[in-house]
């Protein structure tokens, strides 16, 4: 008999081994002399006079080695802005090493040697570039005369007004000369190939890293009017409101839209996502011998919740093999959240696996796994947990309640003392969380 | 192209009348000349010398109806308890209506009518019970000398120091002389057939009605550690206090156990429950060319975050045709919960709507119903409501905030001003709810 708990593990980390950013770099990219092969596209390298490589993001230094093995004598130049403490040894590519998630004056430095160098590229050019999450805050470049100080005194101003996402990132975009296809026009008239590691819901190509080589759908005009909306325009930085209320008046170019030649010079290539994880995770399971199901790599919600439900799907497979019959895998992913209420420790997969615990008392058939394909899930040292029908009684046998635990947030104690914090270090990828309910 | 709501509307009341109590009553047992067969067993009523018809529940009287049909001519005698306008006209059987949640002297007097027509019946009869959700409230029967109000106190009390349902229901059932298997012991000897429709998650056949021909698993010593691990010994009206010490000391006769020789005359057949009306559903969707997935029908969490995760569903299978491709029917059934912090008007139903509405905004392929099987969703006129990706917009334009509405739960006044509530009418049975994804 199989201890589910290490099933569980070994499916997790397959889905992980998929998105890890070498090999997503190389699953979607391969070089064959001198063409170049990405996603449906051709390039001939010996059609270009130079070949650049640039990037950011948490991943983007071991995307960036898995390009420089590819690109292998033809690089020319490089350099990418990584997280401090993110760098692995590179050949011919410079790394910036900046701050996240506050960015600082390293990530601003290296953001305006990246554009640059972008800006000695010409029409003879190919610029490779790898961006993953953690971008948008690596890689900051107010539009002059705005500083750093004033962007983040709006982002705050906009989070504190109840901006939705989409608004927020309407105004991050008029701010900055890299988000929202900023950098594709740095780059023009050079070819422009991207390779983007999705750590986003529904792999929204101008949502993740703010969209630097993505048309934005947005205007100045939307910027005033979501001022307007709220009512925040004597409370921006005056600089801010200046800036996009020249922008309305034509006063300043219009972030780069759809149908743009520029664009007609980029392509955008997803080589790894969240979808991408569960369908290695699912082959795994799979080649173990159970029935797999995908619910869905877009989930989202409270956390417990999730866990619930998820917990649920498990027992009726066991009552009535729906909609799988044991032994069966359910696969799901996304990023679900906490509301804080306590003052535990752990992260939003220990605290869903601590609830799916709870909802699975006794089932003893299902098991439940939730991890941070970061390796990191909150503040703690671990990715995630691992619950199954007999954890609240092992619990309830060790003196701890694991209601309170929950109550207090503080999921990553109750694991610990039993020894099913699923630990995996820093993996240096991230495509979000993968959940699995396992029944035999 | 269907109007996507009316497609939802049809797979829900398909699943609805799989589940009317007369039609779930008539699935699983028939009469063939003086054979009864019901589920797998087989009564020649030739073999039996009288028939009683007895039961108790909201869905009492109809289920009533049918076995009047099917036991025509056979029956001599029959009494119900059911819920104050919950009646049907029946022929043979006495009705008596009662209060409902709360217990009432007229469900006490229509209990001990019942129990007294129990007592006259010999090894030679026949017993027929329908219990359906709602018997345990309105058959109370305190053992003596205990009375309602110590009964209704107990639980009162139980509620407020955190004891689990589990709990609860051990102590309710040694202070009962119908629930945990009292029943079938009162008819004792005769032969007795419970059809059950259940409105509880998992069946459990102990829970549904209290289990009233249900071997019991708790014992009095099992109350007694109860009441001493939340400290209400003193809080506890003394007579119920006093019955427990006596219970364990073994001066009052312990619940039936299983294996006790009672239950070798007793067969109870669920022929009611959300998995079927879930596979009703299904069945309906099928026709209808969707291709179907049935999530759980034991689905429990907070109404909203439910919502959130099956809209996140519906999302992946526009996005990647997972867990089945276009045209889909994600079918989930269960009993969620609704954390009340506004003054709105709703139901945990409509809110899940509400909430799904918000999550897909702009999706437009796809569409999501939560309904009630009972017709009634909170303290509505409604069984629920239907959104889809145009909900949202479609409010907006009408000047309605759907955030604002859910944070007051008042989803009842948003979807009657989109004329989006699910209207069904009482239907007078109950599996609790269904709620459906349709992705076109």
């Amino acid at each position: 008999m199989r201890d589910p708990r290490l099933v569980l593990k070994e499916i997790f980390l397959a889905g992980l081994r998929a998105v890890e950013p070498e090999a997503a770099v190389r699953s979607h990219m391969r070089r064959d002399g001198n063409r170049l092969v990405v996603g449906n596209r051709d390039y001939d390298l010996d059609h270009f006079e130079r070949v650049f490589l640039i990037g950011g993001g948490k991943a983007a230094a071991p995307m960036a080695k898995a390009l420089e093995d590819l690109l292998n004598g033809r690089l020319a130049d490089g350099l990418i802005v990584v997280k401090h403490g993110h760098a692995v040894p590179l050949r011919a590519t410079q790394i910036v090493e900046a701050g996240h998630p506050i960015p600082d004056r390293s990530g601003l430095e290296g953001t305006e040697k990246l554009l640059d160098l972008l800006r000695e590229c010409g029409e003879e050019d190919l610029v490779i570039c790898a961006f993953s999450g953690g971008a948008s805050a690596l890689m900051p470049a107010p539009i002059p005369p705005l500083n750093l100080g004033e962007k983040q005194a709006t982002t705050q101003l906009l989070l504190e007004c109840g901006a939705t996402i989409h608004e927020m990132n309407s105004i991050r975009k008029h701010l900055s000369r890299c988000k929202g296809g900023g950098l594709a026009r740095a780059a023009y008239p050079a070819t422009l190939v991207c390779l983007i590691l999705s750590d986003v819901i529904g792999d929204q190509l101008d949502v993740i890293a703010s969209g630097p080589t993505v048309a934005d759908e947005s205007s100045y005009e939307d910027c005033i009017r979501i001022v307007e909306r709220y009512g925040i325009a004597t409370l921006l930085p005056a600089p801010v409101w200046r800036h996009l209320q020249e922008g309305a008046s034509g006063l300043r170019p219009e972030t780069p839209k759809k149908g743009h030649p520029i664009f007609d010079r980029v392509q955008n290539v997803i080589v790894g996502n969240n979808r991408g994880a569960l369908l290695a995770a699912r082959d795994r399971a799979e080649t173990l011998g159970f029935r797999t199901v995908i619910l869905s790599s877009c989930i989202q919600g409270e956390a417990r919740e999730v866990g619930r439900v998820l917990a649920c799907i498990g027992k009726e497979i066991c009552l009535s093999g729906l909609p799988v019959a044991p032994p069966a895998c359910v696969l799901a992913g996304g990023e679900s959240t906490v509301t804080v209420r306590g003052k535990g420790k752990g992260g939003r997969n220990q605290e869903m696996a601590l609830s799916a615990a709870m909802a699975l008392d006794g089932w003893i058939q299902v098991s439940f796994l939730s991890g941070g394909t970061d390796g990191t899930d909150g503040a703690t040292d671990a990715a995630g947990a691992i619950a199954n029908g007999t954890t609240s009684a092992r619990a309830r046998s060790a003196g701890l309640n694991p209601a309170d635990f929950l109550s207090r947030n503080d999921a990553y104690h109750f694991f610990r003392h039993l020894g099913d914090l699923l630990l995996t270090g820093p993996t240096l990828t991230n495509v979000m969380d993968l959940m699995c309910v396992l029944v035999e």
